[in-house]
């Protein structure tokens, strides 16, 4: 008997130039019927909790994609997301399992070909299912390799993290506390640099906004240079973390935020205080260690039960909520991981 | 008694801003005593060949040096060189050898304190004594440790090295070629081109000064990507560089000259590349790498014996037109390593 719902579903209208806006995705009801086993190989899951992420705003522009894929006008938008299995014709998910991976921004999704990496079924544990957008997820990867693997991270090394109460920074920011080194973040509000001392542990953290010169507050929180940049935001930021890094220091460049609104990116103007300064810069993805899974959730999972690294995230009620949520990053709205419930 | 000579030097007028002119310099004599025993630990040198080293521009600024310490105004340049040591009191130097390393820019120079490197003493062979300036000193060890260590290089790699006829650049093709590696250089005339690709062996070459598009020569020259990027110039060339980048390509940045002489460097504005390729940048000395100049030696010379790497110098004649072979690097009019010989 077939079992006909509504379906909605956050649909990309056409691609960005400049900043996004709500107006640029719809919310439409397209109907799914739940009771038709899906194609052989697929599942049909019922989406949870979806994720926003810097990244995304690249997928709205039209790019040459050797990234990601950019979104398709007239589709969901689609991204990282935790969802349960309603129907599965695949062998390796059955129904009523919990996973998390690459889905669609709608209520139900038909997963026809799984996507490479696949989807990480989520054990039985007592922490939000939420988490496996954040902590657990995507960024928990992104901060943890980033941090441990690109920066080669020495006890009492001075490390300078951006956008550090958003979902990564937050994470690199306690990664680095635990390895012994000094750490210091900056961020967009007041109300976000006194999470980063109070919540996070970070040893100092100032708001960008009000400095008006970049320089001289990186001298301030590190006279003495950095040895270790945690890169989320690129332009202008990036410069003066150059005129302030140590002789053999590492900048691990995780995203650029500051850079993918504007129609042509600010230029950098001190790369070659790379060669004086013997500096290592390296770009990385999360997705190049998603193999690498099992032994990121080993080192971190006892972490949080230890109590010895936290989480903030800020939860967005509702798909029709969704369009807001993700635009609200791109303008800093959102206080930690910026997550969308559809249901829990 | 008293042995009297003139002793030509090139003074260092005033800090520079801007292309350097050769009137920032001035040809002065000073008279020196050559019987006169040098004081304890000190030598006194005869200088054969001076080297000319863009770096060298940088030294003519007033800069913060982390780096390389300024020209001292109203005194000789300095750089690297090629000596014969005249008299000794320090018991490593004896009389007659011929030694490489850090010296003035005057016929004769008294070395009280070694610098922190020392001399390096020049065996016999058959090889010209200026090549100690060039192949065999430190473009030399740039050249080798750059591509080889910082590169990375693996057989059948895609190779780009910008002013590539230079003392670095004509080396690293001629070892990437070695290496297996597919190389393509760019230098600013077509008489460097043609050397490039009969003498140097590249693969193929192009003057970027005949380019109105870097990214399209790039992309006609590439059109599978580059692997590794040689890095001598920045700005402009960079910035098409990395918008031609494979995966995983590495980027080793030896120099970027064409921004020593602008007051304020371009911008480079496609550094969002470094994440989406995973692109590692690293910037690099020489001097870092010369406690491994006899591993560098023991690799280099029978090459150079077994006639399977060449070099090219453009040699000045005389103190006197020092200034004006160092302000040509500037303006590319050097074929080959340029080198001043002050006797033979």
């Amino acid at each position: 008997m077939a079992k006909q719902v509504g379906n909605k579903q956050v649909i990309f209208k056409a691609f960005v130039t400049g900043f996004p806006k709500e107006s640029d995705m719809a919310i439409a009801t397209s109907t799914i019927d739940l009771s038709l086993p899906p194609p052989d190989g697929a599942i049909l899951i019922k989406n949870l909790y979806l994720s926003c992420d810097p990244y995304m705003r690249n997928r709205m522009s039209k790019t040459e994609g050797n990234y990601r894929e950019s979104f398709t006008p007239g589709s969901p938008i689609s991204g990282y997301g935790v969802a349960e299995v309603v129907e599965s014709s695949n062998p390796n998910f059955k129904k009523g399992e919990l996973i998390w991976g690459a889905t669609n921004w709608e209520q139900y999704s038909l997963i026809k070909s799984l996507p490479p990496l696949g989807f990480s079924k989520i054990p039985h544990t007592d922490l939000p299912l939420s988490y496996y957008t954040g902590i657990l997820g995507m960024p928990g990867v992104t901060a943890y390799f980033g941090f441990h693997d690109i920066c080669s991270p020495k006890q009492g090394e001075t490390v300078f993290v951006s956008a550090a109460s958003g979902a990564v920074g937050q994470l690199v920011g306690q990664f680095a506390k635990l390895k012994g080194c000094y750490v210091v973040g900056s961020a967009g509000s007041s109300e976000k640099v006194d999470l980063l001392k109070t919540k996070f542990g970070f040893h100092d953290a100032f708001n960008y906004k009000e400095e008006t010169d970049l320089n001289a507050a990186l001298k301030r929180y590190f006279p003495d240079g950095i040895d270790i940049y945690f890169e989320n935001v690129g332009g202008k930021m990036l410069d003066a973390v150059l005129l302030n890094m140590r002789i053999r220091g590492r900048i691990a460049a995780c995203g650029m935020i500051s850079q993918y609104n504007l129609e042509s990116h600010e230029g950098v103007q001190n790369l070659f205080a790379l060669i004086t300064k013997r500096i290592r810069v390296e770009g990385f993805v999360a997705f190049d260690y998603f193999p690498q899974y099992q032994k990121f959730i080993d080192a971190v999972l006892p972490l949080i039960k230890q109590g010895e690294i936290t989480y903030l995230e800020d939860i967005a009620e509702g798909i029709e909520n969704a369009p807001g949520a993700l635009i609200g990053l791109f303008h800093g709205r959102n206080v930690g991981k910026q997550v969308v419930a559809l249901a829990h």
